[in-house]
């Protein structure tokens, strides 16, 4: 079907993204971006992370309003649950990159959402942060993802959405990849 | 400096986290861990993630609350900017996650922590989640962690919970080195 004969509405811009793409092949360094987060401790497993500005484009950038979130452990590990554990941050950006890319892709191809909902569960064997056996990772021993959604397309075009969100997904990438992490330290005056 | 001359107060409870320690390493199917998170698009680049329930210690487990989160692309990609983008979700699970570890760690060495800040910079070239070079990866090309810590200690006590706390955290363990992540799809009834 064309799009004279149906245009899907999901909320997605594909045309600035589209113009986006063709500017930053013209001016590379523009798509060279920072993404930042600061953070205080608070108290015993409990810190609050602000989410404020970026870089990119070639210039500072700020978010409309600041984000703040809480991490903390749960009772059981002794702790007071002010806030998820740091592990379901990271599965709150996978769920958010892959289900973006789902829009985008389905606005870039014509086809209308109702609605896509995920689930998603990582497991982890807790011996390896305790340090009781050196031979177990202290991440995720997997993640598995669900992806219901209603669309105005066939399943194989369903699952074809999810399938090229993955191969364009930033979170997926940084899960399913290693990122270096340099982490320094200083003694506060 | 011995525990009766002084005694650290950074409000964690290691003394339970060495029980636990102990008790898992006689039971270690209650070390098992399950990590939730369900998610809902709402329009274009925006949904929203609750996290709720998981498993551990071999039995159903909830926080003592529901914790959502909205995760959205900024302006400057045509979006909304209705909540931090993914990646940023990633880089509060990482500041969470080291946090807590040197709190604990410095409870453990009995050093009274004042303050704990960081700041971290995660670099993208986002040619890679356009799709305008395939040799450009997705995510970061890296993150750089800086630690501002007041503390009851010297400068390589201090750097030393830093490097304590990157051996045993979680969310270093899964951006320094990958993970499977399965998706699977199906079309809503």
């Amino acid at each position: 079907m064309s799009n004279l004969e149906k245009s899907a509405k999901n909320g997605v811009n594909v045309d600035a993204l589209l113009a986006a793409r063709a500017a930053l092949t013209q001016a590379p360094e523009a798509a060279q971006f920072k993404w930042r987060a600061t953070s205080q401790w608070l108290n015993g497993t409990h810190s609050r992370t602000t989410i404020s500005d970026f870089h990119g484009l070639g210039t500072e950038q700020k978010h409309r309003q600041n984000f703040q979130f809480d991490t903390d452990h749960p009772e059981i590990f002794a702790s007071e649950d002010n806030g998820p554990t740091p592990v379901e941050f990271v599965l709150v950006g996978l769920a958010g990159c892959l289900s973006a890319g789902i829009a985008a892709v389905a606005q870039n191809r014509n086809i209308q959402l109702r609605s896509v909902k995920a689930t998603l569960e990582a497991g982890m064997d807790i011996q390896g942060i305790l340090g009781i056996d050196e031979k177990v990772r202290n991440g995720f021993d997997g993640i598995r993802v669900h992806y219901d959604i209603d669309a105005d397309a066939t399943p194989e075009q369903i699952a074809a959405l999810v399938a090229q969100s993955q191969k364009r997904s930033a979170v997926f990438d940084v899960l399913t990849n290693p990122t270096d992490v340099h982490v320094t330290v200083s003694k506060a005056k």
